[in-house]
């Protein structure tokens, strides 16, 4: 039985799911990150024409896992490529079209999410989908990312299968987003909790652009959570390099799509993606080394043909990257912390992973005085 | 009816090719290439431990393809790992694995070389076959490379399936490797003329080391083909940027996979691999913006394990490095011309890629001096 | 007159600079930054052999810089080089010598840091240096840093000379290290105060090989401060992003220079000095446009020759590496606290740059939670 | 005595040159490299706007060195940038200036080349010059190469002051631009020859843009001489791996920059100038461990500002690079043989570097029939 969660109604899920699982998002309960507003879903997408769909495999007591997928836009992505750039924090994983992304500077498919031992069935179900849509095509450069779900889900049997990933595909809207253990994130887990999806966006001021930026982040790593610089994951005993986590098993990875709309060079896209680290840091992950950690992002600014030969391009200035760098900070952030909160508490025959606890959590942050900081100093902020 | 060539004995074909199309390696026509002496194969085998495997499919009038694959050594990769690097010339390729051997330095699984739309069945394959081999395997990394033979092959078929692929590892030998229109190299095309598989290796001189490099190419790429300094394209007149071929389509890919034997680090690894580069220039190819161009190497050469948190490693020292850096050159460049000389014409519903024609190529190396150079003024040479 | 601090005596200044400016190192005050235990220093020199040197230049009104130098060990670099590694953030710096770490994976010369302008000036005689203890030096790759001090230094006129950098050498000692507004740190600024010289170190236990990491920083660069985990720059109002700092003048610039006894590849040592951007996110940072943020790293490991063309390495496994990981994290995000809290405030004809209000700090760090954390929990800190 | 032959008449020197050492460009002399027309100097000044100085110093009988200047244009470099990319072979060496063109993506003051040992002098004089041109600079980037004229030159004497680069800068003009032993080459030795500045350029069709690319290198490094295929370095034995030259001696570099007025981004520009590594191997080139062969790329095509965030900027697609990368390979090789042909023999106390027999050259290269090749076929050539 393939219970996929991708065939309730979504509306209904976000509107019940407190009744569930008190899965509130951390910024309704008082936890803001950073500087910058959010925009209005606080999503990925929030970027104009950015859609996200989700497959969820959950079967019996052994398939904890799932395919989620990112389309930059609606329309036929190999004949309108959106400008894109990679970028490799630790590259202990198997996420692939990197290299074509870094000669070309473009991104033509989906980008797809899951478990490390599917990434390839996943890559070859874009592939046929790209196919049916272009029958001309006969080069083709999926762009997928997976972390590795094999301490929840039955990963050597490679659950994935194409039609799930037609279903993400089509399944792909806007609006609100779907986070926690769902789709890639069914089976993952990070900072010592129960990982998944997760997702944030942020708003430039109009003197800075006026520019959005949306992260969406599959987490399944390593670290000693921080939220806000309260120092959860000391509080809650799970930091790594203590007696019950060794040296050389703090493992994972994570997954990060970031979408924007600013015009960027290929150069300048990359300097953004570069700064998922400082995102990492904050969130008190080190990127051990059995760690995937790959940024995609992609700009969804439209360049105009000129002639035969050349197109003309509007570019951001470089002295005007500032703020892009830091909302990409903040979402990132962001969106990390939100898997974590929107997850609920997954098992299977491999074993259980708790989703972080809530209550205890939210009276750490105010212990540590993480909530609700005086706006009032910045008057900029939503 | 899959005609699959690879259940042809080697023996009797290499034995009985000149029958069929006067395939003769040039070398055996007096062209040598470069300084130094072949090993016996001249061919990647001669890295001790190093096995390659071919499986072929020719189809009706529509399949011109197959898959190629090499393993450093015939034991259990993922349990004995070689240490490893990549290197791209230019980046319009598929070809996966990278970012892993970028970060961890270690290739863990045989090496494929397929076409462009099968390269996620084929690594996809390679998990299954790892899985099988490996009771524990969470996570592997297969490597991968392909080039584009939608000119002669229904590529939008991905007609090769795990079937093929487990034949490849379980065809994978040592000794003569074949050459030309086999295996990956099935329906490529390179610098006007049939590409394919070729091989070639390297022996240094003992007050170098004594090492091995071995070299196997799938090529499927542009230029105006050189051999030994005699300007084969133009004379045959099949240049780009000629009125039949415009600016825009001279276009296409190389693989190459390079063995050896010398204790190497990673960061060695890496400055011979873009060696390869060298390579594409002596052979005419400058490398067009469609080319996946892409150079994976691996050292057999074993560590040893001192305690639990160290190996001990011998290293070749970077002044040591000349002569490795000369002979991938050469065996590169050689592996290259091979392709050429061993593939046949092929012929599909898609078109017909003419063999280089060799008759008239030897007549046109002999009237530029390109064969038989003197070698007593070399007397390091075979 | 050049008022040079470093011929003041190192000890008298440690024990007398409370009644100066009340700078004392944080930790001393309960600032505890990460899980593991420092070296008997808390500094760079805790790695057996480093040795560091500042020349301070204030003169009169105009004049606030200076150099610091970085042995890697007292001996002739140049025929015992070191193994090492680079690694840029991002790279709008003049840092030079990095290309030739990359390829060779070695440093052959004192590592030096100073002011922008005067890199050159620094980097030749550094040359010199090398020229005169080498009689047959006719190649010498120096590898020198800068951040900008043109806030408060008269930077155009470059007045760092080749007897500063002498001086700088030959005054390099092991044991204690001078932080704050002294050597290359004496005109820079960092996140709203006073920057400078900073420097940490960390242990790792005996189980994760007992190895010793040790980080020196010039911190001159933007964001809004964090101390584990406190907002002191929000507190502060020393943020980026509002009114009083326009979105392109967050410029600034870190360089770090990391060392190691752990026996290190040089791909190792890349992976170590990659995360020194989880560092920047920790205390704030996000790498502003204008930041030329580099990290320098090397090990003091020896390997053995083997033979004429071979070395005998020892070399720490991939999936060791976590501990160095998060060690490097700890303390280079200590490093730059550091500098931080030893730097006074300094003043020229160009600007004043006030100190971090290390009172007010404290009592935000204490509103905060963040001094004196439970060190039961975590029975393998000092 | 400081002999300046840049105080020479740059005119009278190319007219009698042939009276003095027989001194003609191999094009003139039948010598045709590549499919494409030249410009009309065949010279990196072809480019519109692109100057180059020289200046040479032959002091006595121990110094032979010099300055080559490269201005991407003749106004205020720092105000008005070009964008640019840089790209390294193998990195033995210690070109300055990378990182930030990596970073920022542009050139803002005049290229210099120079030996070894004075590179920071030089660039220290480039700073003096920028400042004094620009009374608000306080961080700016020379972007400076440098070979190793050791073997000639009394290159521990770093006898390029000041006031030779600035020479250079002023004496920097469009038109025909002085090549061999003269500049930055004066002392410099390639192939085994004596070699030195080269220069060349190519124009593309109409069809393909018409664009103009400009080569200028100092040669410096090892290898087998090629020449259009004809194996110059064979037949004069002068070939590497050989009993005269030990396996570690192949030592040099090459400096190449490469100017254009193509509308390119950073990306583009960079995979241009990886196309050196083709010529390399064209002219016998393996880049050999002691190396440092580092290619600086420009475009002088203006984009204009669109409003204070963002500029306007025109670019050629992927898909129209091919021609630019065919021209690049075909300049680039020409320079390195235009270097060889046009250098004289040089002698100093430390040795001597003979010229390239340039009739036995000239003898050789119809021996192999490397001259004239039949132009009908290819009607777009000039």
């Amino acid at each position: 039985m393939n219970l996929s969660i991708s065939k309730y109604s979504l509306i209904i899920l976000l509107t019940l799911s407190p009744l569930f699982g008190q899965k509130i998002r951390p910024r309704n309960m008082g936890l803001e990150i950073g500087l910058f507003k959010t925009g209005k879903w606080n999503a990925i997408t929030d970027v104009k024409g950015v859609l996200v769909g989700h497959e969820t495999l959950i079967l019996g007591d052994s398939v904890r896992t799932g395919v989620t997928i990112i389309k930059p836009h609606g329309g036929n992505l190999f004949e309108e490529k959106v400008m894109g750039a990679v970028y490799v924090t630790n590259g202990f994983g198997k996420a692939l079209g990197f290299t074509q992304v870094e000669e070309l500077g473009t991104i033509e498919t989906p980008i797809g999410l899951t478990n490390t031992l599917n990434i390839f069935l996943v890559a070859n179900a874009i592939v046929d989908y790209m196919i049916l849509g272009n029958p001309n095509i006969r080069s083709v450069n999926p762009v997928v990312g997976e972390t590795n779900d094999g301490g929840l889900n039955d990963i050597r049997g490679r659950h994935i299968k194409k039609e799930h990933v037609f279903t993400a595909i089509n399944n792909a809207m806007s609006g609100p987003v779907m986070e926690g253990a769902v789709g890639a994130g069914t089976g993952t887990r990070a900072l010592g909790f129960k990982g998944g999806i997760g997702t944030s966006s942020r708003i430039l001021p109009p003197e800075a652009g006026g520019y959005t930026v949306g992260v969406i982040v599959q987490t399944n790593f390593g670290g000693s959570l921080m939220i806000n610089g309260a120092p959860i994951g000391r509080e809650l005993k799970k930091s790594p390099f203590s007696s019950s986590i060794p040296y050389d098993e703090d493992e994972g990875s994570c997954m990060i799509v970031i979408a924007t709309d600013a015009p960027l060079s290929n150069r300048n896209l990359k300097r953004i993606a570069k700064r998922v680290n400082h995102a990492f840091g904050r969130v008190g992950a080190y990127s051990s080394n059995g760690s995937g950690d790959y940024a995609i992002i992609f700009s969804t600014f439209k360049s105009t043909e000129s002639d035969e030969l050349t197109v003309d391009r509007t570019e951001l200035k470089n002295r005007a990257m500032n703020g892009l760098f830091m909302a990409t900070v903040e979402a990132t952030e962001e969106a990390i912390i939100n898997s974590l909160f929107m997850a609920e508490t997954v098992s299977s025959k491999y074993g259980t992973s708790e989703a972080l606890p809530v209550e205890e959590t939210m009276k750490i942050l105010k212990k540590y005085k993480a909530l609700n900081w005086n706006k009032k100093l910045y008057p900029w902020k939503r």
